[in-house]
């Protein structure tokens, strides 16, 4: 009998998260029912949105204490009573932090096109939720266009990476904010980005004011704090802001703020919105369209950070994003694929 | 020869304004130059982007110290070499606190139409910048349509009254939050409100709550602060939050904080944006063609506190918004017409 280590959320953290905040669980597989699919996981995402989920109900309830922690993955159909879940077949949804789980369990899967050529795990990133989120928060929350200045913080991330290329195919000038040198100069000189600001540094207002001459149109704001009131505080009259996240609040219990200075957003007539990708999954063929080609013309490129491991890592390397470790999407590969992945 | 005085703001105020941030300046009566025309003060408009103007540049750049206040007002032509602004007639436009003033010095006014029937001040309130900026804080920022539940707080001032009157125009359901009794009782049983929050009631937010059973799906925020903080909270998923003044915050030089739970904007998907009348100055006939004949209807009503008294009690009057003195317009009056004005 194989075991099915499956990691449940048993306190809930109040900083980092450890893997003292679980119970490394030893089920057995489970039978795939009447309809139903077994899935081996492969490979885990994981997203700051997961440390959200283990303590606050946001547009998900928060995880119950004992249960599966939820996250999205990557795995295999290893058996299947659903003709929509061929056997061998890679699928991507909400498996959760566990080796095995069946369809009954995470509702419905989105099963990968066979023989694309392109790297699997490439589901789960530039075209996976964090890739599309960026999609859609740079063409429809900000709209960006030719001749913007458009910045975006966590730059080197999985979702920023990919936002400030978007942000630069569609003509903008584009500036990220990151955590290191090395990872600016990734920024620059691989992505195409027209300057790059390290936040670490001591003079890193400077280097963003000089950065954005004639100020920001657009900002996609992942962060929060410190380096989100800095932008906002360059923004034109008019400007745009998109709310993607607040990485620097999620490690902590107290509410997130605002920019310091709120009421600027009233003389400079500001656009905020707040977004999430839920609200385009009807829409994920339209950018599938545009993000293949330009990932087949080189104007985008797919970037990870992959980490192997089992299942008893997620929490270790979730705490990755936290600490700049990462550059572009962060993932844990927990095990090969058991079967050939049948022809197109 | 008449004296012409002018407060000059000779120190900045960092509380309450008083007559003592001015110098009472007593100049001659300027003579109208070649293509300028002689305005004599009549109504002075008190606004609280009155007390932002003293101490700080915001989408206009702070007053100059030692100049005189800037202040909208309605005046009447008493001399004139500019033939678009006839002896006799009524204009509205930056007059300043001062007695009399020049073309030359205000820049261009604007000539209030002949035997509307309507009372003038009007043109200061329902119909001038207050009114206007309700409009389409109301109709373009907010796009408030049939259902909505919508709530506006300064809901008895110049802005919010009428912001209240047009939403409920529109089919929402509307809910005001002002600082008294009688103010809550004149907002539901003159103005047409659905409901009104007291929030001087120890039971206010509980008030809120009731009165928004399904959430807020339109704020329009005056106040800021606590109150906004409430219903930023009620907002549902895809509310809309248009920001046009945090009074709370206009008499202290500390920065106006955002809605303390910030970060729901994303997982709420809340669109905020501020907005200013001045981009909308060239819209005002489209507004006008609506709002008139609601005037003329009844579904708008006009609403105003009229002061008597001079040109010094500018400072005093304009404390009594901020003490939640006024309801509907706030103006003081510091003389009557000379002439009589032409007929159409």
């Amino acid at each position: 009998m194989t075991v099915n280590r499956r990691m449940l959320l048993t306190t809930r953290p109040s900083d980092r998260v450890s893997l003292e905040n679980f119970t490394v669980d030893e089920a057995e597989v489970p039978e795939p029912g009447e309809g139903e699919a077994l899935i081996k996981t492969l490979y885990i995402s994981l997203d700051p949105t997961n440390r959200v989920w283990m303590v606050a109900d946001s547009y998900l309830p928060k995880v119950e204490e004992g249960a599966v922690m939820r996250g999205l993955a990557l795995g295999q159909v290893i058996a299947s009573n659903d003709e929509q879940y061929p056997v061998g077949d890679l699928v991507v949804g909400t498996l959760g932090w566990q080796e095995y789980v069946t369809t009954g369990e995470t509702g419905r899967l989105n099963v990968l096109p066979r023989g694309t050529g392109l790297p699997m795990t490439m589901m789960l990133g530039t075209l996976g939720m964090t890739g599309l989120t960026a999609y859609w928060g740079v063409t429809d929350v900000l709209e960006v266009k030719e001749g913007d200045t458009f910045v975006v913080d966590g730059a080197a991330g999985a979702v920023g990476s990919v936002a400030g290329q978007i942000a630069k195919a569609l003509g903008a000038r584009v500036v990220g904010i990151a955590g290191t040198k090395e990872k600016c100069d990734w920024l620059t000189g691989e992505l195409g980005f027209d300057a790059a600001v390290c936040y670490r540094d001591d003079d890193w207002k400077a280097q963003l004011k000089a950065a954005t001459p004639d100020g920001v149109d657009a900002m996609f704001e992942n962060i929060g704090g410190e380096i989100m009131d800095a932008v906002f505080d360059r923004l034109v009259i008019g400007g745009r802001f998109a709310l993607c996240g607040m990485i620097n609040d999620y490690n902590s219990n107290a509410p997130s703020n605002g920019p310091a200075n709120f009421a600027a957003i009233i003389a400079k007539r500001i656009k905020l919105q707040g977004f999430l990708i839920l609200d385009y999954m009807g829409r994920t063929m339209e950018a599938m369209g545009v993000m293949i080609p330009w990932l087949q013309e080189g104007k985008l490129k797919h970037e990870e950070t992959l980490v192997e491991g089992d299942v008893t890592d997620t929490p270790d390397t979730l705490n990755m994003l936290f600490n700049g470790e990462n550059r572009g999407k962060l993932v844990l590969k927990i095990a090969e694929p058991d079967l050939e992945v049948p022809a197109p």
